[in-house]
């Protein structure tokens, strides 16, 4: 299985920034070029190691138009990141887009019946697929996991956050992975969930929207807060354009129903 | 300096649990004592470490009255953990109870005219400790920082929590310290937020009601979701008695308007 | 059927203040005495006319320990105050503490199948009373109807509130009722909800509580705001002692199952 | 002074639905022409008498385009409709969307150091002015007066709300009215504040963007819940355009410090 991905984005700069980028494929490619471009001249970077293998780079951006663009290529399969029992113990907990300290009493209405954590998962991804309409633009930046469920709609971000947040409700461990899903379509960066499940990281896309086994990790936090594939701080930029591609040669055999580790 | 710390709980365990605990120095001092008792017997527990040299203690507690005892003696400054460059970005982005993300226009319409991030630091402490009263028992375990400032009262955590807010908002980094505190009365866990200034991590404490210079840290987290003393898993456990202690035999000279480091 | 009622209320008043009264009976009893003592003085009071029959009391109170005693003789039944279309399109609104514009997805994804709209009112009743618990204490005085249903516990007035938010979320008029409950235990002020349903406002209260063919109304309104037995303007008054009681001569037949209208 | 107003409003209904009208002037003017189209053919309609010398218009509107048509000349001042004691109780109640019991402590902050009602009123809406940005697009349709000071942006309905709530915060009745505004650019629906002041209601602006001695009245009420130009019940109907207008031949004497009455 080999995976091609890229990204451009175009930011207009209007008061200098400091960008924090998360595009690039959390385990280095064999292949993999990154340039950042103001006015035909590179502009320097620094590299940043994040949680589970992720990397995010720093720019400290003048003003002026920004192109960013990134091209990988990634053979085979990648192992899914661990992390210690620290790691698990800190993703039980309520997060920015996922309160799961408000969302015990549903959890507990809709999911208290079933004993088994496989299964749980398993009800959570379903329910929260029935129960959301995918809808573009219907959500807003500061909507959390509770706004989703009250509002009924989303993308792939808000039904992760509603997973992870019902899934936490019930002490179960659940992270946010972002990647580049080959498939996917409309393409874009996408979002799924990875909860612990008899001790390994179980992947779960309630959008039921891509092939899970070739999407490529770029990104693993507790909520959109981490795993962003921009953040401007300081002055202001705006996001011009952005353009995704994630191709695979042979996608590999992929039941939907069928709950795989993210490679 | 020397501080003599200690703090016993005692939780009645209705359905077996995994509790995870926060009550050890960060820095591991060299006279300390952690026991927890079930009905006479002791009861093993594993050590975790957490982020900034924080300890985190996991039990698999039975049924029972559980009696967590633990005393340490700390001489001396302890370093202020520092963290990395992504450590920093993680503590600009909005958390749980530090939805820095709602909290743009407050810090822009109070603040936007203050240039210097040290002068800012102060302002919102300053800000913050007058909007605030401070009230037993006023705000509850899902206030976030919105909460408390629509509020207007709360505890060491919620002035913790919006000084954190407001702060983030202004792409200043901020933490929030559990700590204990010689000095603060009625005496318990104390809360208060490390921002990052000119190159280093600068105490603030809203509330004013503790000297820093003798505080010593138990636990560096986002927001209290992750520097709680007490989190409870699986089962069903009620915390019944608590009692906090710590003294300082010299208590190190202590301006209430000088900003000084954590130790 | 003869229904005897009386509250006591004494407040302790800092400030002079305007207080709100509504504790009598909406339809004046032929038996009915109020007095409003304080320090052994009789205090004057306004009675203003609220709507669907009801009264308010507005009192001019100074500083000191005020007492006000309400008792009521009322025989036979009582009229439903029907209102005109008007009213029946404000009830459709959404109002403080029933944000039925937050319950649209809610109320689609667990009543969408249902056509028959007494069947509507009969289901969001069952549910509502399946997934609350009965807590006293649990709930705050800003909750409105989505804390409630976050939360999963509440009082009389939350389950209301959510009961009413749902069925105005699927266009059904529905209004709260402040009443007197005979056989309600603790014994309290009570409240209902009364929806419209072919033609005519059916008596709905989720929490089962006590028989509805004996209650009698005080106050109707589009939620609590509307229905509080006391309101403090201007000045300071707390409530120190509340005491109710409403007592039935011969309980009508009440089947629990059966609903029916508010006299 | 003659002011002549109109709106055209066309829906596009896709399930039969009851609609719910107000956009007629709120006292019965001499010249007046209301129609309802669908096909070709006028659709009946009855009209309902609202609070305050309002009219709403019920129509039960069959699948198709639906143009709706108003056009009004109205010369001279109008009285304001002053409401009894009970409105104004009613007026100083949290409501949907001007939810002030959660505004308490905000109010006390900025606005507890003044006494006079005249003077809290004018450093309110001066106050509101200040702080929010009024840029069209930026509020959604459930944003209540914490959610618009949280983001610092709205629309006229957004201002009127957050001042309608800092303003019964502080004991002081006040209500939306939804009016014509001669002056207003763009052109469009306009709301405004009435604050009871000194035993008059006095018209509060907190955009500043028309002036108020020509604004005609249309509806009033708590917040928008009461005042929306159409509301659609049971079935489904899109609203496709909107248009209007208003003018005034001899605009009055407007010092836009002035705070008049709205006739």
């Amino acid at each position: 299985m080999r995976r091609q991905v890229s990204a451009q984005l175009q930011l207009d700069v209007t008061e200098p920034a400091l960008l924090a980028l998360q595009i690039t494929a959390a385990t280095r490619p064999e292949q993999e070029q990154l340039t950042i471009d103001c006015g035909g001249a590179l502009i320097p970077y620094r590299e940043l190691t994040a949680p589970h293998g992720g990397r995010l780079q720093v720019i400290d951006a003048p003003i002026g138009n920004i192109v960013i663009d990134y091209a990988a290529t990634v053979d085979g399969e990648v192992p899914t990141p661990e992390g210690d029992e620290h790691d698990r113990l800190a993703y039980l907990r309520p997060s920015r887009y996922c309160p799961s300290d408000k969302l015990l009493a549903t959890a507990a209405a809709e999911f208290g019946h079933l004993k088994d954590t496989g299964e749980i998962v398993t009800a959570v991804a379903r329910w929260v697929g029935l129960r959301l309409a995918y809808i573009v633009g219907s959500s807003g930046p500061t909507d959390d996991a509770v706004d989703t469920l009250l509002l009924g709609e989303g993308v792939c971000r808000d039904y992760a956050h509603l997973v992870v947040g019902l899934l936490r409700a019930q002490d179960i461990p659940a992270r946010l992975a972002a990647v580049y899903a080959p498939g996917l379509a409309p393409m874009d960066f996408h979002a799924v969930v990875e909860a612990w499940v008899d001790g390994a990281w179980r992947v779960v896309d309630a959008t039921g929207l891509a092939p899970r086994r070739s999407m490529l990790r770029i990104a693993t936090g507790r909520d959109a807060a981490d795993t962003a594939f921009l953040s401007v701080h300081h002055g202001t930029a705006d996001l011009t354009t952005i353009g995704v591609l994630a191709i695979v040669d042979a996608l590999p055999n992929d039941d939907p129903a069928e709950v795989v580790a993210l490679t």
